[in-house]
């Protein structure tokens, strides 16, 4: 694995701001930030503490699609999402010599999905863990991450008051951050989501990944077309936060200028340094949604395949039921979406629309 | 099969104003309406045409409740609950003989899940539906009746005239009503469940069903004491609707009094004449459950398990984890709890409560 960026802070939204060090390394990385070979050891490293989620399908879902879609379901994961898989594995490698001793605590700034499976990985190898969470944060995710068991460190709302947090917290503790995206190891863990579906779905002709900092599409990508080049691989995402789509329009790497407004909490991070190469090169094409679109295809999935998936994992099923899916070949028939995740906040549903014609679609 | 009650109104609130003829015939009937025998029959007729539903576990509720439960998952079953099994056998037993011409159409009165199932089952066959609903009922109920491809026959609110105008429909259809939980041929689907988790938990030491007119529970009865007479059958059902656990008490049938306010919407109907017998004999323990045990226990299988159930099917779970259940044997270990259906109102969730501490209990 190229040691790119690790322990840094990687801050796409200021990418100017990015250490020179860290732009040295990735030109010196022979091309990307990891290969297949590390997608393997990842799965070697973390195989017997994830579970192996099922695919689910949907034949209501098929015909509303028009094609034959197939649903891995990381909402069932441990943790609640695919977060757990990125988390271990970084953690497994901060420990490869038992020798060397235990890392003294990990470090991060997400109080979301990473942030809940980085606590819960720690936790297996009985490291301790150190969130550093706005002071503004909901007070259940701040339950959340203290149940799992971590350390709550409260910086002010601004992206540079929780990067000199963060950076005191790794002084102070001699922490590691696992950085939620950009972490090699991190994206590494995430292929291995490729590696299940190749598995459960032989003849899959598609994935759909939802694209936040691209940690998760990277992964698969790697893996992807490493083992079955022809398989195309397509990253979702909000059109109130398409700075993946913005990079691929423009070739070059493009953060969402401003913090975006989305229901899709999980994926408003910009791709970042190392996983944009990856994008640029090895996934197939960008699919913007709206908020709409991703309401419903929530909802979809609730009233339909009764999965309490959260907003973010609406988003790869919002694509494939949008006006510019339809310029997909036919050809790609067999569609695999990642249901990234399940840690939906059930009082906050205000949104859900009452159901006009539930049924409309039904067909025997 | 026994030709119990079959084709008449039972309307178990007002038991003695059940036709003689009826009475005559439980009474005719060796023992009970069906036998396992009828199961097996009601197996080879649908297992083509409903899903062989997952099993599902969860670590943290079996942390909680202490013991490893297998959750049967029939909220993914075609129409979203357990209930087209029953709906399906019925309807294929309305055709053994395909010269003999298939009747001219079914009725029902349930606008809930059997409503929506037999719809489903009469168009696989190609036979009209006609559903009896009170002009009050919920506009989305309507809609799916109608969306299904039903027709919708309105009457008043009251009980008498529910039974006077499904009667004139019958009449005026030629058509066949198909009881929602008395009719033989729906039991025998109902138990089919219970073949599929013998083959999915081999080791299960106990079922727990919800129970509501006894269908589901009365045919996993008969095919679980046929079976492993030593694993338990136990009735779960709410506190505000206890006809079950009063019959039991009792010795004898004891239907609800009044229309019972519970939020398990599903199991508002009491036990009846034909699923009685056979509850009263095999069916082990009756455990009742608070309005607030089944919404914490609907609550927990949504955020622990991401699966969205009806709470209906949160009432298994509630019995599991009540105090009553710390009676029942520690060597009953492996348990299995059937998750009836999925066709929750998402706009209706406003007594969902934010968690405290929503992952107070995790362990690694």
């Amino acid at each position: 694995m190229c040691p790119v960026v690790r322990n840094q802070l990687v801050c796409c939204e200021k990418e100017a701001d990015m250490p020179k060090a860290a732009e040295e390394l990735v030109t010196m990385c022979a091309q990307y930030c990891i290969s297949f070979a590390d997608v393997e050891k990842a799965h070697m490293n973390i195989r017997d503490s994830v579970h192996l989620t099922p695919v689910l399908t949907s034949s209501i879902l098929n015909q509303i699609a028009g094609r034959s879609l197939f649903f891995k379901c990381e909402l069932f994961q441990k943790t609640g999402s695919f977060k757990i898989r990125g988390a271990l594995n970084a953690i497994k490698g901060l420990i490869p010599d038992p020798l060397e001793g235990k890392p003294k605590a990990v470090v991060t700034h997400s109080s979301g999905n990473h942030g809940q499976a980085l606590t819960y990985a720690a936790k297996l190898e009985g490291i301790p863990a150190y969130i550093v969470v706005p002071q503004t944060a909901p007070n259940c995710k701040k339950l959340a991450i203290q149940a799992y068991g971590a350390s709550i460190v409260y910086s002010e709302q601004s992206d540079e008051s929780r990067e000199k947090v963060t950076q005191r917290i790794m002084q102070e503790t001699e922490g590691i951050l696992v950085h939620p995206n950009q972490e090699p190891a991190v994206i590494a863990g995430q292929g291995t989501i490729a590696l299940e579906v190749l598995n459960q779905v032989p003849l899959v002709d598609a994935l759909v990944v939802p694209v936040g900092g691209g940690g998760m599409v990277a992964g698969i990508a790697i893996t992807i077309k490493a083992l079955k080049p022809n398989v195309k691989v397509y990253a979702a995402e909000p059109l109130n936060a398409d700075d993946c789509y913005q990079s691929k329009l423009k070739g070059e790497l493009t953060p969402n200028l401003h913090p975006p407004e989305t229901i899709a909490d999980g994926v408003k991070s910009s791709i970042g340094l190392n996983t944009w190469p990856i994008i640029r090169d090895l996934v197939d094409d960008v699919f913007t949604v709206t908020e709409d679109e991703i309401k419903h295809a929530t909802q979809l999935v609730w009233e339909r395949m009764k999965l309490l998936i959260e907003p973010t994992a609406g988003v790869g099923l919002a694509a494939v039921l949008s006006q510019h899916f339809q310029t997909v070949s036919p050809e790609v028939k067999n569609i695999c979406i990642v249901l990234s995740g399940g840690n939906v906040d059930l009082t906050s549903l205000n949104w859900v629309k009452q159901a006009e014609s539930p049924y409309q679609t039904i067909s025997v």
